[in-house]
């Protein structure tokens, strides 16, 4: 019951588009237990696709081909499947209407390239693509079921996680692994490691932790793998409920839990709103707050104060206290968090005042410098961090460090 | 002059972590015309880092293996690598200094797992890991290179870009590619093929044109082999020319541009300022924007009006526009950016207002329907668009819009 997945496209190999696709399938199946014990990338030409089709092995029940379906003349995975199964193309009037359909919801009209994407090999089963105009597409040979699907991951997403699995979940068995995944905020990997070391070297064989760092987060994951699927769940489990008791409040969350996602519930579930005065994290927490459908239940909005002026004349800090304290300071960040709570009428709010870098450090108050604040209806307060000398990651550390405060803030409230 | 990459790691084989190193690497090796001809994902077990390595192709010249280095237990390659290479483990004492000097910038101590870092196969050269503590390792054998770098991105990037790719362009000799890519904004990618199809038929043998769509973005990639690399090199700026000739303004930058980052320049060569009011897109313009370093210069901030209290209070939008017309409506979105534009003093606002989704549609206005308002020294301009029913999807096609109809109104004024 293996897996293999062959993502096509000179795109990746030159890593100018990264293989998101193969994630994505990875995920799906891993969550069902089917193992992915091979991923291949290889070129969008013909003799490359042929050969990584020749190569699958034996024992491989489930192959995955994203990408090399559209509409333009680069995509040629359709043409060398018809090749390589036999058939000939066929007219798929169904796929035809959808692709009108789909057109329409566009107010734009199909041109012939499009049509053309109707046309599917008889040998293979089409599996409509609500998402776009290349179809899915289901071949077998020697109790081996191929599924092609294209490049773009919105569409490889919904044919993969909405059709395929789901198909293949209702006409095949199911594996045997079972995995679950804490996520923690506030310490590294090491730190974690240290906590949990004792428990760690006492596991059996069938469990493996891992630990998986990623700016501002580090998620670890427990893996059982026993006779059956059941039995290396219990197992996990059991597992997970002694590193929960061990970390505490460090975990925020399980599996594909985001940060932004159990702050939004943790508001909703209390009747709670927020807004958000973002200085050096420039409107990244409420693009990840917004990113949650249904966040306007909780979300008002807020000020992204990048200049001194937008501070003052809109959050209503006191200019006295930047002339004194500096932008970054504990000062500003609370009357930043306090302003944006008292102007939207919020219960909660958020501030950040730092510097992202590279450029604007001192040698009192380095690039990497930055002070997170909460107001709310418990009061004020404010803690100060150091994260390096890297942009990207200050502002994503300090976004998920500031969403994290603001989580146990709202948590110690009764729901 | 080909390579190989191997990514180590179960999380990417069970879709948990994206591959992005192999992405960077590729990219990085390209750029120098170095074909990557094969990526895989193995497991970190001994067994298959093993078995990986005794599948090096005969002619591969560099293997790139990333991951499974680190102060955890679950990081295997270097204990893999020493017994694959040979030699023994020995201190290092410039890389534990290194280790020291880190530690000591986050105001921490290392501990004696951070310490162990520092021992480093003696058949290996160690290179310095300036963000972290594991350092990168180069092998040789059989006029082939081996380099191991830890599965951490940001020091991956560092340690390829930085160090490895330096070294082998100052020790070893150059390939035969070369790349260029267009990027695009506001047509799909059948109908650029539309506007190219004629120039693109008659196109020789070493040239190749790709179509990479993503959401908001279509890319094109042109690609030359000739004999040589200046020889591809010449016949790829030619045909570049020719394209950006038939596109016109639809192309607003080259290879590694962003739109955030052409938006920028052109306002800061001009002197212009900008200041957002975002509701659908809820700051993910504005973190955009300031994921560029130097922002700061000509984006003054902005309001995330979520709700229509802070459309009205802090941008001054008329709750009679919003009463008659809808909070997504030309009145709104035109008030918004006006509004922002008057109450930060910005020569720009830029404003979006729309249904992202997947609640909150109607007939009239289904999910999907923007509207985008610019508001600059030349008056006020607002346009409707439908990006489909996808939340995500519809929250960056509408960043990205609006900031290519930004770029267009500043790209008027004269530098």
């Amino acid at each position: 019951m293996q897996a293999e997945i062959i993502a096509i496209g000179d795109e990746i190999l030159i890593g100018q588009t990264i293989d998101t696709n193969s994630s994505f399938i990875a995920a799906q199946l891993n969550a069902e237990g089917i193992l992915v014990w091979q991923k291949k990338v290889v070129a969008d030409t013909e003799e490359a696709i042929r050969r990584a089709l020749d190569e699958v092995h034996p024992d491989t029940r489930y192959v995955f081909m994203t990408g090399g379906l559209g509409p333009t003349k680069d995509d040629i995975t359709k043409k060398t499947l018809l090749e390589y199964f036999g058939g000939e193309m066929v007219f798929d009037e169904a796929i035809y209407e959808h692709i009108k359909e789909l057109f329409k919801s566009f107010q734009r009209e199909p041109k012939e390239v499009h049509r053309q994407q109707a046309y599917i090999p008889s040998s293979s089963t089409a599996i409509l693509n609500e998402r776009g105009t290349a179809a899915g597409m289901r071949f077998e040979r020697n109790n081996c079921f191929y599924f092609s699907t294209p490049g773009v991951p919105y569409e490889t997403e919904h044919l993969v996680g909405d059709k395929i699995i789901p198909w293949m979940m209702e006409t095949q068995m199911e594996g045997k692994l079972y995995h679950k995944t804490l996520i923690t905020q506030g310490r590294g990997e090491s730190e974690l490691a240290e906590i949990l070391k004792d428990w760690e070297e006492g596991l059996s064989e069938s469990l493996k932790l891992a630990y998986l760092p990623s700016p501002g987060l580090v998620r670890l994951r427990l893996s059982g793998a026993a006779q059956t699927k059941s039995e290396s769940k219990a197992l996990v489990e059991e597992g997970i409920a002694i590193m929960r008791s061990k970390l505490g409040d460090l975990v925020f969350g399980e599996d594909a839990n985001s940060l932004e996602e159990i702050v939004g519930k943790s508001l909703a579930q209390r009747n709670l709103s927020l807004a958000t005065a973002e200085s050096c994290t420039g409107g990244y927490i409420s693009h990840l707050l917004t990113s949650i459908a249904g966040s306007s239940k909780y979300f008002l909005g807020g000020v992204v104060a990048y200049s001194n002026a937008l501070k003052i004349n809109l959050l209503k800090v006191n200019p006295k206290s930047i002339e004194e304290h500096g932008a970054v300071s504990e000062k500003v960040a609370i009357e930043m968090a306090e302003g944006v709570r008292q102007c939207t009428g919020s219960d909660f709010g958020l501030a950040t005042t730092g510097v992202a870098g590279p450029e604007g450090g001192s040698p009192e108050k380095p690039v990497g410098t930055v002070w997170i604040a909460v107001a709310g209806p418990q009061g004020s307060k404010a803690k100060c961090y150091h994260f390096g000398n890297h942009r990207q990651r200050n502002i994503r550390r300090s976004t998920l460090m500031a969403l994290d405060r603001l989580r146990k803030e709202v948590q110690k409230i009764d729901c």
